[in-house]
C-alpha cells in the first residue's frame, strides 16, 4: 500500500470542518447547507453542461459531457443518508463520472427524510428509472449509480425494478454504499478512529429517520439490501475507502452477490474516507477509481 | 407597475429561510454555507460548462457559454457583503449573464472578511483584471460586473485601473450595487420593511468587517465609490430592486456619474428583492432583466 496522497488527504480536513460545524439539535435546513460543502472537495469537470429538468414529478438535473453518447444514460443519486445531499451539492462529482462513462445523467433530486422518510427516496428513484425507460433509454444502456446512500438505492432501484418486472439496467456501480441501516458492521469499530465524518450514532440517527423509527424496517431487503436475494442483479463496481465505517457494508453485500452469481468488482482504496471519488479532479486516487469505472461501464454498456 | 410574478416571490421566500437560518453569533464557515443557498434561486443555463482556474494567485471560475465570443470576457465579482458568496453560490446566475452578453466570464473567488478585510477583496479583483490584460484580452472587450458588494467592485476595479493608468473595460454591469459602505441611504429606511434579507445593523457589520472598524475607511473612493471622482468611467448598467434596501446607492451613484458625464442606464425593478437576477432561468422579470443587460452589453463591447 502507497500512502494516500497529499490532495486525497484534503477530504478527511473538509469532513472535520463539515463535521465540526454540523448543527448538534435537528435542522435538516442547515444540515443541507453544511453538508452540500462536499462540493469543495471536487473540480469542475471541464465540457460538462447542465440543465434542470423534472422527471416523473421531481426536479432532477442533467449533465452533459459534450462528447458523451446521447443513448447511454447514468441515472444518479446521490448520498447524504436520505436526510441530506442534492444533486447540486453532488453536481462535480457526478459530472466527472458521466464524463467517463461517456453517458449522460439524469440525477435524481429526491424527497429527504425526516420530512419523507420509506418509501419517498426509493419511490422517486424507482420512477426516475421508469421514466428514462419511458423516455427510450434501453435498459442496457442504463448505468445506475450512486454515493452512499445513493450506493444502497443503486440495489434498491433494480431489486424494485425486478420485482416490477421491468427491465434490468445494464450495470450499476456503487461507491462507499450503505447496504446495511442496521449497521452491523465490524467497520463501524475497527474504522471508527478513522473515519473523520461518521459516527456509530449518527449513522443509526439517519436510519432512524429514514425508517421513522421503524426497526423492523431496517431489515427489509428493499432498505438494506444486504438482506436481498441477489441473484440475477446487473454486473456491479463497488468502490470503498478504507477508513469508511461502511466499508463492511460494501465487502459484505459483494460477497453475498458474488455468492448469487452476480458479476462484482470490488475496489477498495487503503486509507480513504467515505466517498474517496468526492475529490474528482483535484486527487489521483479518486481520478483513477473514477477512470476505472468508466472503462469498466463502457465495456458493461457499450457507452 | 403591474403586479411582481408568482414566480419572483420565490427569492424573498429563500431570503426569508436564509436570514432565519443565518449564525447568530460570527461563524464565516456557516455563514458562507448558509448563504450559498442562494443558489437556489436559480435554474441551470443550458449549455454552459465550467471550469476552475488560477488567475494572479487567486482560484477562480471560468464559464464558458458554448457559443460566447472567445475574444470577450466578463469579469464577475459576486456579492455577500465581503464577507460570504462564491463563484459556486452565484455560478448559475453568472452563468445566464454570460450567455446573454455572449462572453466567457471569469469568476473571482476573491478572499474574504473578516480574515481579509480591505484591501484584500479589492486587490484580487483588481488582479483579476490585470491577469485578463496579460491573456490577451483587449480592454474594450471587458465587462466588468458584480452584484451587492460585487456591484461596489464593478467601480473599485475601473477606478483602480484609472489610478495605475491601466486601460478601462468597455463595460460595466451592476446589479444592486453597494457603493456606500456608511450606508447614508434614506433606503436604509423606506425599505427597512420590505427587504427581507438585509437590516441596517447586519450590513453595517459587514462594513465593519470589511474595513476591520476602521469608519473613516468607509469614506474612501476606492471603498465607498459614491465619494470618488466618478469622470471617465466606462458605460454603466446600474439595476436594483425597488425594495432593496440598498437602492438609494444605486440611485445616488447613477446620478452622480451622470452628472460627470459618465453614460448610465438605471433600471428599478418595482417590489423585487436585493439582486433579482438570483431568479435568473425561474422568474421572468429577473430573464428580462438579463436579457436587457445581453443587449446593452453587446452593443456596447461588441459581444
Amino acid at each position: 500500500m502507497s500512502a494516500p496522497s497529499k490532495e486525497s488527504q484534503a477530504l478527511a480536513e473538509l469532513f472535520k470542518t463539515i463535521a465540526a460545524n454540523f448543527p448538534s439539535t435537528p435542522n435538516p435546513f442547515l444540515e443541507r447547507c453544511v453538508y452540500d460543502q462536499v462540493h469543495q472537495a471536487a473540480a469542475e469537470a471541464p465540457g460538462v453542461s447542465y440543465e434542470n429538468t423534472t422527471a416523473a414529478g421531481r426536479p432532477c438535473l442533467w449533465i452533459r459531457p459534450e462528447k458523451a453518447s446521447t443513448t447511454h444514460v447514468m441515472l444518479f443519486m446521490h448520498g447524504g443518508g436520505f436526510s441530506f445531499g442534492s444533486p447540486n451539492g453532488h453536481r462535480k462529482m457526478s459530472a466527472h463520472l458521466a464524463k467517463a462513462c461517456n453517458t449522460l445523467a439524469l440525477s435524481v433530486d429526491y424527497r429527504l427524510a425526516p420530512e419523507h422518510p420509506y418509501p419517498a427516496a426509493i419511490d422517486d428513484c424507482v420512477n426516475a428509472y421508469k421514466w428514462l425507460l419511458e423516455q427510450g433509454f434501453q435498459p442496457e444502456n442504463i448505468v445506475v449509480a450512486g454515493d452512499s446512500c445513493g450506493g444502497g438505492l443503486s440495489a434498491s432501484v433494480p431489486l424494485t425494478a425486478r420485482k416490477q418486472n421491468l427491465p434490468l439496467p445494464g450495470a450499476v456501480v456503487s461507491l462507499s454504499p450503505s447496504y446495511d441501516l442496521t449497521n452491523d458492521l465490524e467497520s463501524m469499530k475497527t474504522n471508527n478512529d478513522v473515519d473523520v465524518l461518521q459516527s456509530e450514532a449518527f449513522v443509526a440517527m439517519l436510519g432512524d429517520r429514514f425508517t421513522a423509527g421503524d426497526q423492523a424496517l431496517k431489515k427489509e431487503p428493499i432498505v438494506s439490501p444486504l438482506y436481498a436475494d441477489l441473484a440475477g442483479l446487473p454486473p456491479h463496481w463497488i468502490s470503498c475507502g478504507g477508513y469508511d465505517m461502511l466499508l463492511d457494508s460494501g465487502k459484505k453485500f459483494a460477497e453475498k452477490a458474488k455468492a448469487a452469481g452476480v458479476e462484482v468488482v470490488l475496489e477498495i482504496h487503503p486509507g480513504q474516507q467515505h466517498v474517496m471519488e468526492f475529490m474528482a479532479g483535484k486527487a489521483p486516487e479518486a481520478d483513477e477509481s473514477i477512470r476505472k469505472i468508466g472503462e469498466w461501464v463502457g465495456g458493461k454498456i457499450g457507452s
